[in-house]
């Protein structure tokens, strides 16, 4: 086979701008609300958290935002990151689809979180910032955020899910190879963690309490701010970067995609490969090729297909303003599936707002039958996926495999948003068929979406 | 900083022909000689083995070997491999010295394995051949040849050390995701292996026991032949393809280096990013730039700089051809210290020769300067090298500090042959101050030594 599998972009062509949907939305987004007021909040509501510059982004009606240079210097490590062809899959499938994937996993944290952990460390080094806080779960995020202080100089502390703290000590060690600081939480450092401590010493912790202890951290120290590693406006945009080099790369192939897959945890992998190409389709009304965007969750959180769209607080301990968003309840704690980046309550309100407008469609696949698309992604095409990304190899097989039922031969484009290797445990599990799929408690689910804020219209 | 970091070959200058050192030794290799008559080997006596293709490489005098098109349309799944500058890395040691590094990280498997576990998979497969059996200590090898045999349709089996098998189950999960087969060795699969497992049921295992092992089950089946992840003349020529690519990177940046460092524990990394440069020496005579080529080994380990230049055995169950080399001795045990890819008696015949020929020097570094090494280089560069390439990056810092204390801009070109992905555990054991350096035992040495196979001159 003499077709390049391969579409490398020349680093001339590397993105300087960040793409901003918010500049094409047919229906403008919903306003974040005060969590003590319920009224909407402005940029000056937001100062304790983050650098102007970057909760300028976060409410910038401008179509582009220039990447600065500095950022992308460091970009270069890994950018323009490499689009395949999966040819070996489509013939395993037998499919007439053609298959194309972005792979995020050549950063050095293995996944796309450095395209915005770069950009908000730089920003807050600018600011003059000397320590970051932020949360994490299995990992990736407080990883890559390390990795961004490392280099601005920057001082990071990651909240660590005790849970994941105690059981996957790599991806802490990586944070601390880095010269992170690394915390389980619910920890004895902050008022929520101390409460939460009283009550249950033993409390496995949860992204929403993790959220909660970095963000009072942050609002409480004048040199320290705050970092998201999904859901916000500015930190997808920080991701379209993934979509835009994409979308030059399918042109280098001569291909245009008809479906663009994605999985969904807060949102913002799924957002950086299809916000440029429903961009696209928004500015060129019906002269634009209509392209289907599936976000592909897990089953076991399932916020685009079972959640509420409604305002709710984005952690458990209500210290973050509320946002308009698809939402299984902030108190609703998802069961311990491997997927840890896909394990949050909430969805980013942009990908929300596109649900509900009907611009993208949502599905949910349970963790076998995506550690089963990942294994043999991994033997057709030699990368094995994190298990984030497995749900992307599911959809992108779903897809293919409808294409051969219709006898179409659709162009597929899926993001490979990051590689496995700190997850073999849980492959090591899939093989000795240790791995269940877990369902969440009905009950737990009702009576979460019961307990949403009510919000005056 | 506005140079560029990174230098990006463009795919159609992927080198199209390894580069094979025999063609321009001053001096020709001895023999391999076999270990029943301990007469000089032919072609036949390897059949059992290899595929004839391999065996004609092993022995080859060409100075080009072709790249067969379906090897190199894997390779482009992550080749061309970058070539980075260092200048972080500088301004961090405050040298005046320039410090480039190629990094091998971006394979599937992350390391330079799969430049070799590829051609051995297609040319075994092109031979009919429907099963590869291999050893491997941490997992590397197995996980790259394992990685290659699903791309080719291709079994395989690996014999990978018990003590790593039950300890490190990670590099393990990753070779049964690409479908390979692992067992601990010593295994009751072989002769070799009940023996030993009949005289101690708990036996840890070592390298030279999996290769007996590996060597015996090719050698009793007919469709099966066996693999070697370094060390043999063919393997190490697969491995050109790294320097030669640096020489064009290099190029491209306008510099030539003066000293070339790499990690040696069987010798392939290193050989493949110094011998493009060597023979280009050796061709050119008085006319090309001298360079100095250093070799890096762990202290616990040291063939080259304290092993004996001599005839010894590749395996513990002496089934293997001897070969002239440096070795520890064949029942040399090297304590259990991290980067299990440097843990291994014996060092390539190739180097060897260059090392009695005094055209590469060598030198050893304990495991935790190696270590301390690796972390300014993370904090500096972003990527975290696997502890087998730690020793590269010592010996590169060391080189940048003597140009420092020296006032020398000399420029330094080095291997990061692997990412850390999956030696985290490692790092974290460091961090806590619970990695010490591990002495070999000095009478064992002297033992092993003493115990070296007479062979007739």
């Amino acid at each position: 086979m003499n077709t390049p599998t391969k579409f490398v972009l020349d680093e001339s062509k590397m993105p300087r701008d960040w793409y901003n949907i918010m500049a094409d939305l047919p229906v403008p987004l919903a306003p974040p609300l005060h969590p003590g007021t319920l009224q909407p909040i402005g940029p000056d509501d937001l100062a304790p958290l983050f650098p102007m510059e970057l909760i300028m982004q976060e409410v910038s009606a401008e179509r582009t935002v220039p990447i600065p240079e500095p950022v992308r210097e460091v970009f270069r490590l890994w950018r323009p990151a490499p689009l395949y062809r999966a040819h070996r899959l489509e013939k395993a499938l037998g499919t007439p689809a053609k298959i194309y994937y972005k792979y995020e996993g050549v950063s050095p944290a293995g996944s796309h979180k450095p395209n915005t952990a770069v950009p908000q460390a730089w920003y807050n080094a600018q600011a003059g910032i000397k320590r970051l806080s932020t949360e994490t779960g299995a990992g990736q995020w407080g990883s890559s955020l390390a990795f961004a202080g490392a280099l601005f100089g920057i001082e990071v502390t990651v909240y660590q899910v005790r849970v994941s703290y105690d059981q996957k000590p790599y991806r802490r060690a990586l944070m601390e190879t880095y010269g992170a600081k690394c915390l389980p939480s619910p920890s004895d450092t902050t008022n929520c963690g101390r409460a939460i401590l009283a009550a249950n010493p033993d409390h496995p912790g949860s992204l929403g309490i993790a959220i909660s202890e970095a963000v009072e951290v942050a609002a409480s120290h004048d040199d320290t701010k705050y970092a998201l590693g999904s859901v916000l406006n500015h930190v997808l945009m920080h991701q379209t970067i993934i979509g835009q080099e994409a979308m030059l790369q399918l042109e280098m192939a001569g291909d245009d995609p008809d479906v663009i897959v994605g999985c969904t945890g807060g949102g913002s992998n799924f957002a950086g490969i299809c916000f440029p190409f429903i961009g696209q389709q928004l500015r060129g009304g019906g002269r634009t090729k209509q392209r289907r965007i599936v976000a592909v969750e897990p089953s076991a959180c399932p916020s685009l297909t079972r959640g509420k769209f409604a305002y709710d607080f984005g952690d458990t301990g209500h210290l973050t303003p509320l946002t308009k968003m698809h939402t299984l309840g902030s108190t609703f704690t998802p069961p311990g599936f491997h997927a840890g980046g896909l394990r949050y309550h909430g969805m980013a309100p942009l990908v929300s707002h596109l649900k509900d407008l009907g611009l993208i469609e949502a599905t949910a696949y349970p963790q076998t039958a995506c550690f089963e698309a990942g294994v043999l992604f991994a033997r057709a095409e030699g990368i094995v996926p994190a298990p984030e990304a497995n749900h992307a190899v599911k959809g992108a097989i779903v897809e293919a495999l409808r294409c051969k039922a219709e006898g179409r031969s659709e162009v597929i484009l899926f993001n490979l948003c990051g590689h496995g290797h700190f997850d073999m445990s849980a492959y090591a599990n899939y093989a000795a068929g240790k791995l269940v799929d877990q369902a969440y408690d009905e009950n737990e689910l009702a009576m979460a979406l019961a307990g949403l804020p009510s919000v005056p219209a």
